[in-house]
């Protein structure tokens, strides 16, 4: 039981074993046959081995190169001098090749042969700097021990590697995705210059492995659920109510991912903030959809995770109070509670949501919440083609998740207002009136 | 005598009285014949009336129209709700028409109809925050009284104008500059934010006025040479060497501007900065050239005044101390001399030098030094055609300015660290060495 209680942690799906992949790759959406379980895009599983693919490619192999080269053309970046990012640095490709019997620039190595193309490479070593992310660290956490394949990816058909630390995200992208983030990148790069806070992705590095005529592109992001805090709820929230239900498959999971409609019924009060918190979230989220409809982005959604402070210590209560995994998680959530708590008196300087947003539900219990907005890099234009578009909008008029862009923004952003995010009430009432209201709980000193 | 001794400002060249326009309408470079002075580009000047017009427009009108549609224009955007500026908002071009009679939406007014174009409003408003303008200071620094018609506008063609308070500058520019500008946007944007001590024009608005069928561009810029202050010297640095030497007919103005050569003979030992300040002036440069080699952009030129104090100080003792005029004038810049000194203590949130850069020069004279690079516009593609390119190029070799873009800018930023900016001895010796140190001249306590 001993793996139940503990399981190896799974950023995707905290709690979640990654030890069993035949077991555990099944799509998120509900109408999938066995066929497909084995197949979906790009990756494939060995039935009998369990061993995954993605384009014929064994995922260690994968793994390996990446690893590789991410930490060859770091190290190789961190030797030239800083300088501004300009213009054209969002279009360069750097192209190295990599023999198995190594060359005067490459170490051998028993992936096969292989080119990485590194974009951008400039522009990303700014990003992975403004997010306060140093060459070394990057290197380390990437290279430093192998990457973990995450056994539950989704539906979308991409390979989930997560790094040893637990820092970074490593996912395949389609050859469309690849290029609609290197389009992106001024834009992007915009955004997180004026809205530092954002909730959109933060992307490290783009990057293609080409081997055997088959180009594999991945893209390096934050792990926004760090696996060392228990998730006691998880949600995947688009603003629609159409379909967004939980499957009994997803439903049934340990650490399943609930939908909009799962929210409205299970948290009817919302999470409630703190008024400046409250502010700065909803704003924030303004200003990042505001990019992503400029992109005609849509169909993102904000991934959001609580971990339940109060929940957590009953939870120590009824099981055996020395045990020592409940201590370590339950230590890392309240120091992570406490550094939260110490930087929103800084509001001003507090530039990520990284550490989780103190919020109560409708009980008063103090939860930590982990949210961010993901799946961006689908475009509208050529995202519409694949869905069923039309079906969709007969069905159910304006509150399908495929729409146009601009309709999808503002519902996205109702929907987080209206019935996620919920202001609680000012506390700055002078005392004496205070004292007169009637109804009020005795606070806790 | 007065007006010579208290000429009315002119912000290209202090000193020189505006009110003569038929006298001063005279191009910088040498081999202009009687005729060209009378047009030059789109600009001309009608000999009998002193009259200048830009594609047969009077420049009163020009002006009038200018200001007019500004403030109105600047007064619609600001009712509108701040926000992120996106990449789109590059593109984005405001028409408004402005009938005689006026309309529902802008007012009567005797310029003959004419169609008002704002290129990129919102980025516009972005940067004149980003530099620290108001709206509201904006619109009346434009328009609250006549703008002054330079009357030493320069070979290039173009009409200047300077705002009353001597905050802005209005100029003309071709269609191409125009359009270049607007492709420049995205990446002078990521230099304003990477580099915001940036030397590079401060562009606070670009505008099209169409009347008549013809479009009349123009570009409102920073003054960079405040006229309150005495400019004893002044040039236009290109870093090269070949032709460039004031021409007879500049050196015979009251306040010439001179070139490289004339520089290398006058202050032969160039100007001593302080450490940091050197250091951070010409890292400042570096970045600047860097944006614009990498828009290809050459042929700018870096325009320098020089202030001097201490001269001041002995054109005071010399004249009747009790003249108002030089006590304004020497309390205004010992005014800036003050700030600037006050700045420099903080050098890390010194992000403009508009205050001048204190220095010195061969004499030990302290001055303040005002520099910008200028003529940005001119893209080298189309710039290299109507420049007498295979000739300069076969009579000079590498020293002509019309050149390739990265050695134009090596070159440039060469010249100002080997001839121009000096970075001063460090003084951190331990005193007892200092004592020791021979041919040190007495310190000013």
């Amino acid at each position: 039981m001993a793996t139940k209680e503990e399981p190896t942690s799974n950023p995707v799906n905290p709690g979640k074993p990654v030890d069993d992949p035949s077991k555990d790759i099944v799509p998120e959406t509900a109408v999938v046959t066995k066929v497909t379980q084995k197949k979906i895009g790009h990756r494939r599983v060995d039935a009998s081995t369990g061993q995954t693919t993605y384009k014929k490619t064994p995922s260690s192999a994968l793994s390996g190169s990446i690893q590789l080269a991410i930490s060859h053309t770091v190290a190789g970046l961190s030797s030239k001098p800083e300088r501004d990012v300009l213009m054209q640095d969002f279009q360069v490709v750097e192209t190295i090749v990599f023999p198995s019997e190594g060359s005067n620039l490459t170490p051998a190595h028993h992936f096969g042969e292989f080119t990485f193309r590194t974009y951008a490479p400039t522009a990303f070593r700014y990003f992975r700097d403004l997010f306060g992310i140093r060459p070394d660290d990057y290197m380390l956490s990437i290279s430093r021990l192998p990457l973990r394949e995450l056994s539950n990816p989704g539906a979308s058909g991409s390979l989930f590697f997560v790094t040893h630390d637990d820092e970074f995200i490593i996912k395949t992208v389609q050859h469309k995705e690849a290029e609609f983030l290197q389009k992106l990148l001024p834009g992007y790069y915009m955004n997180l210059v004026q809205n530092p806070r954002t909730l959109l992705p933060k992307f490290y590095g783009l990057y293609n492995v080409q081997s055997g005529g088959k180009n594999i592109r991945m893209v390096v992001m934050n792990n926004l659920l760090p696996s060392v805090i228990k998730m006691h709820l998880k949600y995947d929230l688009k603003g629609s109510t159409y379909k967004r239900k939980a499957s009994k498959h997803e439903r049934a999971k340990k650490n399943p991912t609930y939908k909009d409609l799962d929210l409205l019924q299970d948290i009817p009060d919302g999470l409630t903030l703190e008024p400046d918190i409250h502010n700065a979230l909803m704003k924030t989220m303004q200003r990042d959809c505001l990019v992503l409809q400029s992109f005609k982005i849509m169909d993102y959604s904000l991934l959001l995770a609580i971990h339940n402070l109060d929940e957590m210590e009953k939870e120590m209560a009824a099981k055996n109070k020395h045990a020592q995994n409940f201590k370590k998680g339950y230590r890392a959530a309240q120091s992570v509670m406490d550094s939260t708590m110490l930087r929103t008196k800084y509001s001003k300087d507090l530039d990520h949501w990284s550490g989780g947003i103190p919020a109560k539900n409708g009980k008063g219990e103090r939860l930590l919440v982990f949210c961010g907005v993901i799946d961006i890099l689908q475009c509208y234009k050529w995202k519409k083609k694949m869905e069923h578009t039309w079906k969709s909008m007969i069905a159910d008029g304006d509150s399908v998740s495929v729409h146009r862009p601009s309709f999808y923004c503002e519902r996205f952003q109702k929907f987080m207002g209206d019935h996620v995010f919920k202001k609680s009430v000012v506390k700055s009432q002078p005392k004496r009136q205070r004292d007169l209201l009637p109804n009020e709980s005795p606070r806790p000193s």
